[in-house]
């Protein structure tokens, strides 16, 4: 086995995503233990194993104040910023001046051209892009998973866009992160359901730009599921006069002919959250009205490892030819 | 305070609605202790107390093999059939024909036309009808929280129909019932969330009957949520031009203004599952695109109570000419 | 039905203690609309059924002030102290100087001595005391849970005290309060136990205090389980040489012979949270060693009812010579 | 990296331990794809991902009908059964007399003295006997988790047994197994907490043995949590006169030294089920009374993985040569 010879480092390893990024890349083949950098300000010092005792027995992970000269000095090549995209605005233009690559878990740069040698990270749909990339722009949770679902049909033509697509997703709550608030107090969130931000949630952006889609043509409504982790995403939308479900399994099957992590489920079946969780799978299904034009498209997975850190794994592997699915099991 | 006179029966008190109801109407002011019956092979005998040990100290819950004579004897006004709708077919014509009169929570009268002398079960719609009726079929869960959301703007002509009207539906797991199967078991379940029966749910039919709607006009999912008990129906649509969210909001206002069990948010706040649960309110709010014409409809009850056993004693009120909240808090 | 005669008031009605209070006290028929207090600084002002939707549709819940002069305008009869102990300490004895009679939710005065003409508020225990106080020091709910459980087999002498009594206990999270905090996040609850304050949780002194027993003899550790609320505790004790089942359940019988809301369970047979939850029942239950003096003695209680604010309202119910279960369901 | 060079066979692969041991033998460097083989009236078929769609995209995993034949032709080496105990006391001794090593996860031959050249699966506590052995018995997972806790601390001698030990116990449902019965029907289990099985749970056999104690020095009551899965064990002990928490902090290290899958966290600092979740760890901790003798020490660990099919591979791995923690992350 080739020695690890990639340096990652990681800012703001103690929130959710950050945490399993951590995890992931102790486990990858190829990286070495990542170096971990906190603002000042971010509160939580020490190891990451005390926030996270998940880590007892990695061998000591400090968190170290972010300076860029511990990044030069560590022969960092790679930074994950799990941050708030404030932060990642004002990092990752320095970070890439001083040559280092950047994969940005915020919304900071998601958007086409808020950077240059910017790439969008799903790696199913821009493999060459991320491949050369000086940043990624690692795509949101709910975004990965309706774009997933959407990509090969509105591609092909498939879908009568003018009738509407409806996106009611559902998210478990780390997606809200790990700050306490009143929305994430376990009493208001077990046994409830809430959907939120009806016309308004910060995702909308990237998913129309990625779909190329109008704003009137898609509605998307998240909800918060009591449930730590996970996203489903059931989308609502009418074929084009003709089309059958054999024709849109067939478009799926082959638009993700090589894609190790998207699954792709028979027609009529319909993946649920629990067979993506702790993987780094999006899984697909659809169901077609009998007779009709209607269909339902269900998408699901982990929103901390498609919808997160995993992505982010999967997106350094193509940035540093690393194989696909190295680190993500 | 006046003697209770009322005698009610229930068939089938085992089940999660069965159960439900005898908590209700051991509660119920103008109600005398029900009268339980079991069919020959349903399971369990004994008292209902062993079974729901919550029932314990009511002073004896005997269930009994069910007999027209042993109705009969105890004087039976109001007979509930919380059973499976082959047993509902059989069993309700022979009730009528002795006088009896008879509150379904099953699906097998609940169409038009079903029955004679029959309503459907919501008393916000169907008032004067269910006074009169020997036969009340009550409605089901998913189609009460559907049928209630949107009753007052397609009386009103306020939606664009032909639009379509997208109602993805959340449930909590009582809803499947009491028999464990794979579907309802606790590995399954928890962590997850699942869509189901996506073109084919049972409910679709009387929703579009009551709603007066081709079925080209709606769409029906529902999933199961990893919560006991509970609905949220998010509900997509289209409204006519020019109307606006304050006439949205006045419509339902006044389309409810005596109802004491629907509550309707002011436009833009949405209902929580929890804010109705172990209540018999049907909770209503919606959010309006800005400078649009879609609308985000949510509904929220109590699948047990709204949406069985509450509206079940609700329906027994008007038909005895009890208090319309008596026995229901 | 007599008119509603008794005017309650309750400061911190916010928190989870106090909205379940204030919903028990509007369906209560004796007592009439609780006034609701607040002290600068309590953040929630408006009206309660802003912060609880459950409570929409009571007709206007305004949270008003602190204020002696409004409670003496209101014709306040009783003060419900919702509020942290420090706050209690504070305010009780002018209330008391005031005429108020008092009910503190908080653990500012259990302990004997804390205050003249107080009494310790578990009703099964200290009827007649409470009956006369002026101040009421509601119970804890771990404390309710197990000192209802062990006081009967304690006074007959029928333990074997030295040889150890182990209390395991479980809550629900509402125990742990409304303000958000990485203990009470749902990511961190969910799908997870721990056992917390080993040695030193602050309901310790009232149990011992309550039960006559010496810090050695009592072990007592809380758990933190992922439900909403509810309190399970496992109590593990060696009776006394002799002394069999039959002798343990006829204790506990006969001492709750009057009791409307402890249910003893037969012998060998345990009560389950989720059997008095949303009611003020504690249920009561063991199991002793075949041929041995081993015994597991399980309790369980609503923390929020029992444990708190049905609690509260029993104990009001008995000040103010109402029936012990008027309001109570 | 050297060839795949085991083949593993796993019976009963349709159960969750069975599902779990799947899926860990499919990443595993030294194994080959896993035959899975299931008895007559066995009721599933197929392919094991038809059950589980997590294991989905792992290329075929065919259900075939148990024959000794079938494992002769694909050259087995390991026998895994996740079988119920009567099937395994039938297929394990021909097993053996075909030349297979048989890895049980059943307690058919978990008491001393079941079967000859058999070792009771913990590999902390008996790795020569398990590297030799034909037959492994696996532990039981409440069993593994009473067992690591307190072998250390017995072994030294620093327990006062006479004064009794108690092991309140706390599993999550996948524990009681994938049929679906009453006691796991989502309804029942969740917001619920139940004690079960007092004085009779039929791990507690192996515990006693295993620690060498008489059955009046420990008790032992398992409860059902809400979760899918992880296990807490909370036990009561009290120390020897005169030894201290530094005493048995030592004692828990020195013991666990070279054991790769047991945490001790420092005195005073209490593990937590979701710690382990999802991995083969055992985390353990504790907390001493301060000026006394009486300990809490705490026990976690994932009831699939280290209470099953995770120790199953571990001990493979001690019985084939490979490292011991291959396969296990």
């Amino acid at each position: 086995m080739p020695a690890p010879t990639l340096q990652p480092a990681v800012a703001g390893a103690t929130g959710y995503s950050g945490f399993e990024l951590t995890r992931l890349l102790l486990g990858h083949p190829r990286a070495r233990k990542p170096l971990l950098l906190q603002r000042a300000g971010d509160g939580e010092a020490g190891d990451l194993a005390a926030s996270y005792p998940q880590l007892a027995g990695s061998g000591g992970l400090p968190l170290e104040p972010f300076s860029w000269e511990r990044l030069r000095q560590a022969g960092a090549d790679v930074l994950f910023l799990c941050t708030p995209p404030e932060l990642s605005r004002e990092v990752a233009p320095e970070a890439l001046a001083r040559g280092l690559r950047v994969v940005d878990l915020s919304d900071a740069w998601r958007l086409n051209g808020a950077a240059q040698r910017a790439a969008y990270g799903i790696p199913e749909l821009h493999a060459a892009a991320i491949a050369e990339a000086a940043l990624v722009a690692n795509a949101g949770c709910y975004a990965t998973s309706i774009i997933l679902a959407l990509a090969p049909w509105l591609k092909a033509g498939l879908v009568a866009r003018q009738r509407g697509i409806v996106c009611d997703a559902k998210s478990g709550v780390s997606g809200a992160g790990k700050q306490p608030t009143a929305k994430t107090h376990f009493v208001e969130v077990s046994d409830n359901l809430s959907a939120y931000a009806p016309f308004g949630h910060r995702h909308t952006g990237e998913i129309l730009e990625q779909l190329a889609l109008e704003r009137s043509e898609l509605q998307f409504t998240p909800h918060l599921l009591p449930i730590p982790r996970g996203i489903l995403s059931t989308i609502y939308l009418t074929v084009r006069d003709g089309v059958t479900a054999s024709e849109l399994e067939r478009c799926l099957r082959e638009f993700y002919a090589g894609a190790r992590f998207v699954r792709v489920f028979p027609a009529g079946t319909l993946p649920q959250i629990k067979y993506s969780l702790h993987s780094n799978y999006c899984d697909l299904g659809f169901a077609m009205e009998p007779e009709g034009r209607r269909v339902v498209l269900v998408s699901c997975l982990d929103n901390l490892l498609k919808g997160a850190a995993g992505q982010a794994v999967q997106n350094m592997n193509l940035m540093f030819g690393c194989g696909e699915s190295e680190g993500l099991g």
